[in-house]
């Protein structure tokens, strides 16, 4: 029987830990694994796809996703990275005007139009990860776009005490200041039925790294995900991330587990896995993690040249003995 | 051995021909399937990826002859379909304005991805032929995008009796008038080496459907595979059209058969293929193939309902006895 993986998140954190994933299940752990992919991307990309085209889902982070867990195959790898390619900007050719479809990675625009062909998400997911022999399933949080807001004190630099409002998961993650609540728009958004089922059948649920307000909270605040999580029998991890981002400025690690409980109060957690290196005082940091009913794994986990960013070999490596322990 | 075929061709014509070869593989024929498609368009989609962006070759008919191509897998088929799916005007969503996709097939998109990334188209088709299982090879007809022009008799409805010049393979296409001459610019554009190959190792040459002066004339105006084409040891066949359409107005099926010799004199045929509902009054076209030194073998190669359009599937069965002809 292959461990059941549910994997949480969104963008280049949610990345890390399904290719940790991937390269475990490539060398032969057997692992079933479900990425259950943020919805709430409005910039760039995704942002424009939503906004011109009326996209059902910002594909950016799905497709990432999907990179992800692309099989090791040349044909596979390639198609994953043609996913991934991004239109960039090219000098001027003989008619000139704006290029509209510089920003654009191929993988959206693919994404949008197997959504727009099949008429259903998960269809259409399901075809994307089979184009790159994903090793797994990637789903979304729900079954349409949600908008994220946060109430932030001091991002408005006019007012540096007031507490605005800040709309969009763009803004949210590129502002500055202290993050004091975030919401999700609608409350209650259509889940995907398949996810609520993996989470139903899981061995180990795990959340994080990646953007804390716009990437890991937002699962805990849809409210049928939320009850599936509660309810599921199965264990749970909380990777923690490795520095904090603007939208956590202020927050320290510990904050990042209490967090956890704020959005979802009485949600239990075995295990948190940090780098030593990164982690700071541990302390804290085991306290907030016992305070969930979690123990403090400590590993190498990021990259070696100093940046604060996982390395998904290393990752995996830190992963098994965990993922283990659940059999 | 399987039976090597090279066929040229672009859009619709081509299309139908490799279908019907793609279905006798299917079913079991040792077939080695070569599409070497024009790269002169410049209208649609293609033309927009052309002028907006620098293209190396327009996309749209060489997206067409992979989706022929693909194998029958539900999964392969899938894909053919999302590389034809077409994005559509959609009503106006929040923010309005012109929706830059609208027109885009998503395989022209990915094709101008594949090439800007790879940097080589011919690498660029064998992937994208990888991702749809396709039972053969797509090549261009040129390395670069080329330009057609015509020189029309009557195309300027103020001087009907005049000789115009129309510019874009699109132009012509849709112009009503007649054509004394057509040309590719440049006149000698460097060709593909794999197609040079495929053509010296052929069985069989393959030439229409297809619109005659944009699709099927053109390659025999590049010299070097002109050149490919007279030396190939191969037999040769003409498949011809069913209608003629705007630009070929005023020309008689015979006159589609002198055409070959006009643009590619000394060109030796061995067999013209023909539907018996269409072909009219047959003794001036089995002369006319005659001239050519072909013969004529006239078969049901029509769709049903009585539209000027060839049906894969008899076009396939009526190929069956002309190719096993060169074992």
């Amino acid at each position: 029987m292959p461990v059941r993986v549910v994997a949480f998140g969104g963008g280049h954190g949610l990345s890390a830990s399904l290719r940790a994933l991937r390269s475990r299940a490539a060398d032969g752990l057997e692992l079933d694994i479900t990425a259950v992919v943020t919805v709430g991307d409005d910039g760039g990309s995704s942002g424009r796809l939503l906004a011109e085209r009326d996209a059902l889902l910002p594909p950016g982070d799905l497709r990432q996703a999907l990179a992800a867990l692309a099989d090791d195959r040349e044909i596979t790898q390639r198609t994953a990275e043609l996913l991934q390619y991004r239109f960039a900007e090219i000098p001027a050719p003989g008619v000139g005007g704006p290029d509209p479809l510089v920003g654009h990675a191929v993988g959206n625009l693919l994404l949008l139009g197997l959504m727009e062909m099949l008429g259903d998400p998960v269809q259409a997911l399901d075809h994307a990860a089979a184009m790159v022999g994903a090793r797994g399933r990637v789903l979304p949080m729900a079954r349409h776009a949600i908008g994220i807001e946060a109430d932030m004190r001091g991002a408005d630099p006019e007012r540096p005490d007031d507490v605005v409002t800040v709309r969009g998961q763009h803004a949210v993650a590129v502002a500055h200041g202290h993050v004091e609540a975030v919401r999700i728009d609608p409350a209650d958004p259509p889940v995907c039925a398949q996810a609520v089922a993996a989470i139903d059948e899981a061995d180990w649920l795990i959340f994080g790294p990646g953007s804390w307000f716009t990437s890991v909270l937002p699962h805990l605040m849809v409210p049928q995900l939320a009850e599936a999580i509660m309810k599921s029998p199965a264990r749970r991890l909380v990777t923690l991330n490795l520095a904090t981002e603007n939208e956590t400025l202020g927050l320290s690690v510990a904050d990042h587990l209490a967090a956890l409980h704020l959005y979802l109060p009485g949600l239990r957690v075995d295990v948190v896995l940090a780098d030593g290196r990164w982690v700071g005082e541990p302390e804290p940091v085991r306290r907030a993690a016992e305070a969930l009913g979690a123990r403090l794994v400590l590993a190498p986990v990021a990259v070696a040249d100093g940046r604060p960013k996982h390395d998904p070999e290393s990752l995996g490596v830190a992963l098994v003995p965990v993922l283990g322990a659940a059999r």
